[in-house]
């Protein structure tokens, strides 16, 4: 079959075989992305990210489940860590959010962390307008972490949604600081257990932080953390940026809080709109799309050349044996293969 | 002063100096590394990973103190999960490991997240690099979280320790999956909690799996996670890896498990030394190193051009417009800049 004429179509099996191309990067899957871009642009794209164990999956779950009541179709990417070695989303589709998968109006799909980063985040651009131009209606990027990978996924956004639990730990100070500017939606899952005002309590201290005068109340850690992102919100205001990132407490295991996290995202979306920073983003995504896979190719060109003619090997029996250094044989390599 | 002549001589403040160079990718950065370069390949290096919450601070605290009982120099680089826009290490190196910071033996250095992916983990060779330089014995790469990032960073290590911790949630299934293979030495840290004979057992079923018929003991989901491990054992065998990983329980805040830990990893180092698999993954590593440097540099030196001459905002547009598409785009540009 044509898979772009079939996807076009709503034909879910060439959607499925379109994402298939992409993931493995077959050579079918350029093709594929040049006739579907013209009929890209029109989805609503969620990013969704926070810590494993804050309960994600459930929380897309019902968050779809919603969008299906008010006639949306929605289409859901899920990003899972995987081996560096063999990847693949090895729990992938069949674990997950089993509820939703007799609705024809939802598609969803695993991605794998395989191959490299640059490759997963221009990977996942892909899938997402593979989805878009499919038709889907709103389209949930889910990634599992905190680190720089999954928030490079999550820039593909027109929303990100951060996820947070209380009691997460130690690491849970640096975790936020790794995401407080990312957030435009904040929700607090498991809500029921201890330390869920807390949390919300210092996120809110944190997000307000130049607006009030908060220092009396603040605990010696909070201080801290306040001195050290007092330039971030001024940087945030210098840009315009006036949206307070609303926090909402949800249980999404019982469904709660579900209703005001999608007003939230909704609040979020006409602000953006309205604004013409839904415009900006979508620029930069741009920008960044066309760079990732400039970048991604370049290198893959470039590697590919070196071990073919076995300089790569030379190169770096060189560098072992303290010949030579790496930077001294990239700066050779890029005057052999760029032009000027 | 001349930092690397400094360095040399085991001047702590030019240490310091070369890896904020490294971290800022100051111009001197390369020059630096180029003159250090000789002088490295001598240090063991430790990577310790594992999701948010788990201790890893704690135990890099204790295991640092075990070294140095021995006598042992120690560097240890903590990767924080930062803003992707302001960047930084922001919790830095001030909250953590206090009890280490007043040893003349231990150096401690942060860094953030900020810029490419490929970026970090490059940048934290090259501060490993000018640690093994300076003259330490064991140095650690500590990473928060278990995305690829993560994995790429501590593949920059000669031995790898996963740290995990009982009660992880629902991702726990997915965080085993992407990082089974990457470590040589489990601990299973806050092993006085709930589930932590589980999670041993769990491991452990999925590290014997093909060595022992154990089905008949699987849950059902223990069966599910075997299948889809099997072909991932047969691959390990097949390169002749004969290493089983062990698992130690510690309860890194009390010092229980620690002097097991480290026979551990001393026991991980004598094997890949006498099987020539720690040469392996040197060469592998050096021409990994080789390639992120080459890929990082190239990217930039594109990108700079693009900027420049005002053809990025060009190409942009375009393809916002849907003129173009990114694929035609990139292949333009690559034939306008690479050679043949």
């Amino acid at each position: 079959m044509d898979i772009v004429e079939e996807l076009l179509k709503g034909n879910r099996l060439a959607l499925s075989r379109a994402i298939t191309a992409i993931e493995n990067e077959y050579d079918e899957a350029v093709d594929i992305m040049k006739r579907l871009y013209p009929h890209t642009g029109h989805a609503f794209v969620l990013g969704i990210t926070g810590p494993p164990g804050a309960g994600k999956s459930t929380l897309t779950d019902k968050l779809a489940k919603a969008y299906r009541a008010q006639g949306k179709t929605v289409g859901i990417i899920a990003i899972d860590p995987t081996s560096p070695f063999t990847g693949g989303a090895i729990l992938g589709d069949r674990i997950r959010m089993n509820g939703l998968t007799m609705d024809e109006g939802v598609f969803i799909r695993s991605m794998g962390t395989r191959g490299s980063l640059g490759g997963l985040s221009h990977k996942t651009a892909d899938a997402i307008k593979a989805m878009d131009a499919f038709g889907k209606d709103v389209i949930f990027v889910e990634t599992v972490g905190v680190g720089q990978s999954e928030v490079d996924i999550v820039k593909a956004a027109d929303t990100t949604m951060v996820v947070l639990i209380p009691g997460m730990g130690d690491d849970i100070q640096a975790i936020k600081a790794g995401i407080l500017e990312i957030g435009d939606v904040f929700t607090i899952n498991k809500a029921d257990h201890d330390g869920a005002d807390k949390l919300v309590r210092e996120l809110n201290m944190m997000l307000d932080l130049d607006a009030h005068g908060m220092q009396a109340e603040q605990t010696s850690t909070e201080k801290a953390l306040a001195d050290q992102f007092h330039h971030l919100n001024v940087a945030k205001h210098a840009e315009g940026m006036a949206w307070r990132p609303p926090i909402q407490k949800v249980i999404a295991s019982q469904n709660e809080g579900i209703t005001e996290t999608i007003e939230n995202i909704e609040k979020h979306f006409k602000y953006i709109s309205e604004t013409g920073i839904l415009q900006q983003r979508r620029t930069q995504r741009t920008k960044n799309e066309m760079l990732d896979v400039l970048h991604s190719n370049i290198g893959k060109y470039i590697t590919g050349k070196l071990s073919a003619t076995g300089k790569l090997d030379e190169y770096v029996a060189q560098i072992k044996a303290r010949e030579t250094d790496p930077y001294t044989v990239v700066a050779n390599i890029m005057q052999d293969m760029l032009k000027e």
